[in-house]
């Protein structure tokens, strides 16, 4: 840790939802927002892969707490935010979950198609809804979001993804220009490759493998990117930034 | 008519969603193709808006049917689809609905979301499964969509209508890229400026006195550009365009 | 011809610049707009390739004239722009011409750099400026050009033609904003794939056996929507238009 | 300085062009760079200011070096490139330079846009094949550039100055594919806003006293955005960013 931790009074806290694997993304923010002094807050489904990161956490000396609930949810959400209010000052939120589809676009079915908007989507417009009280009441924040290839521009077979990613983009450019002058650091981070982690080593090890060393994104390296997000002085905000292996195709 | 209408047999098809006050965007379209000789199908909930269309287009020596459904239903689309059979070879599928939604982000209801979704994005992937079946098996056509300013960037107070919008154009690169080479022409229209018509004569009728002559998208204007999408060879097909009027702001 | 062609008082010009090989854009193009019944003067520097156009399109009834310049050439330009008031009204301009280079971006010499810019981007600029002051005395008028793949992204071996075709894009974005609202309708054409031509059949015979049929652009297809485009009313007009075959992945 | 400089073997050299007055950003980011303890080259047309911030500098313990040029000249961009070889391993290279015009564009002389052009982007294309020899032969290193909103549109009075800052992008976007994997990282940086320094006070006063505290760019702020990316792990580069004031409206 890098400064002490103070009393839920003075605590800094930040706030991910979407966290799943120990190797993912979600984890690694956590992780790295923790050893800033911030006290993490996670949210994701699944109370068993929260606990596993913040006993991760907490044995580094950080302190983290597990917050379950389903993003898609907004009175989960909105129980969770009354919860980090004991916890101390919400400094930056960060919305990293989405929901993955892929197929030929006839054959995706409708559910589908507004699942995959249902997390993407609209769990990022609740959760930003659900965040942005306490940051606007603390007068200054950060509120980050975690984007893709596909936020870019639509292609098959992941037409259910891309138009979740799209429509979140969008809501970041519209919550940026809202309340950026109401001093909130609103960001959208383009993940432009694989990341490197245990669900692209088991469905795709021939590709792992071809892309070498550092040709897959580690989660580690993103997450200093959204650490330095944070860190920007309002006079010099990015909204916008991609990241991507130095050898991949774009 | 420009050309003598034969059996359903023989018939070319246009099947038109979004269809609502004489003066707009729908009718015109449902208007300019029944003028090139195609029997229209008109879609939207009400049924007296649709058969205030259908009976001037008939009045007028076309062919048109009222067929009302909502957008967001897939059984009501699917039925749709199925009498659409009945009428002749369906050509080309436009999908013109919207649910605009304005407001300060923090007050627009989570329902509100998901409302401007539901008719925009969902809308569309439901409108494209329910026609491209069709059109695959005439082994050719063209799938339009209307896109707004808000479909390239979000902007408060659109939030929801924007990312519901970007989401939709998302979904028709998919589809391009999807179908195209499957002999479909999928093209998504950026209507860029207010359309002319009752909606924003009653809104805003100082901004339509300012905007003077030609200020406005003509309705009939932008129905003239879809006509040539549809007209377009395919060694030449474009999958986007911008429509705005001479005297816009952008 | 569709119409009859008046005297040069009344004739309505249209002035194409970029014009090479008679199976290329260029000359489909001065077919397109003489079919239509206007004026066409063609500019480029080869005289020879000018009056192949020219003769053919005299001998399919129509008129045509060869102005040789080169577009890098202020005072050349100038001096076209006066003869063209002899021959009637202007009321389009196209911009065809394009200085294309390859090569790994280390192998290109600043020669070459600057040749892409010189006839690409400056040309454009220096064409513009010499057909801007008769349409705006004519108080209408379109001036269109050509993009390419290229214009939206920069990539090697291209990145000199890449520059020059961005800053193109760039200029006609300006010229849109300002010289839309005084009625002259500015527009840009992204051409994304190969054009079918001597040029292609040429240099990449087995890449045009793979595309098919319809698989590379046909010229008369592309100069088909430049015709659209200057007959859009003003109260709906394009900025930009792609175009690419029903099969080319993008 | 937060590390010992060592001899010119072991010395790690950033060169830096574009580099004016002692309040704007190419002298923020010698400042940046020589805090890090880089060994910093300057380069700019006028040795007088050079030798101000290579002063500024010295006094401050850090080492510096005024290799006055025109960028635009590539015999001069190489013959620094010779010498910087004496003072170390070429580590960053930063193209800050730019030839900012307006005016009405039928104002605009042949000249200004050309000059414009030279400045910007030739000037980018020769100060990247005066600096990657020495990267590549390096193995790794950083290429960046300084962007503006008008890269990303054109927009008047800003013609000649966004055609050409348009071109650099592009430029950029080659470059990155090109060399991004040979272990270089290329990235551009959007800045978006009025970049707070004596041309804009003298030029815009009530433009700055309206913006209020943070409402301009701070150079230094800028300029930490820009060693953060030279910092960024291959696993994860950014290829553009954009950098804003909180308050600024988009």
């Amino acid at each position: 840790m890098t400064e002490a931790i103070g009393s839920a009074a003075s605590a800094r806290v930040a706030w991910i939802a979407g966290v799943g694997a120990s190797a993912g993304l979600g984890a690694a923010l956590a992780r790295r927002f923790a050893r800033e002094g911030l006290r993490v807050a996670v949210t994701a489904r699944s109370r068993e892969r929260l606990d596993a990161i913040v006993d991760e956490i907490r044995r580094a000396g950080g302190q983290a707490y597990a917050l379950p609930a389903d993003v898609t949810s907004e009175s989960e959400l909105a129980e969770i935010a009354r919860q980090l209010a004991d916890h101390g000052t919400l400094e930056v939120a960060i919305f990293n979950a989405a929901g993955m589809t892929r197929g030929p676009t006839l054959e995706l079915s409708a559910a589908e198609f507004e699942a995959a908007w249902r997390v993407t989507t609209l769990g990022g417009f609740l959760f930003a809804r659900a965040s942005l009280p306490a940051l606007l009441a603390a007068g200054r924040g950060s509120l980050l979001f975690t984007g893709a290839t596909a936020s870019l521009r639509g292609r098959p077979p992941f037409a259910a993804f891309a138009a979740a990613k799209a429509g979140l983009r969008s809501l970041t450019q519209s919550l940026a220009r809202e309340f950026g002058p109401r001093n909130i650091h609103v960001a959208h981070v383009v993940v432009d490759g694989g990341i490197d982690g245990e669900r692209l080593r088991a469905s795709a090890p021939q590709y792992v493998a071809e892309r070498g060393a550092d040709g897959l994104l580690n989660p580690d390296d993103i997450a200093d990117a959204y650490w330095h997000l944070h860190q920007q002085p309002r006079s010099a905000w990015s909204q916008e930034i991609d990241l991507r292996p130095y050898n991949e195709s774009f």
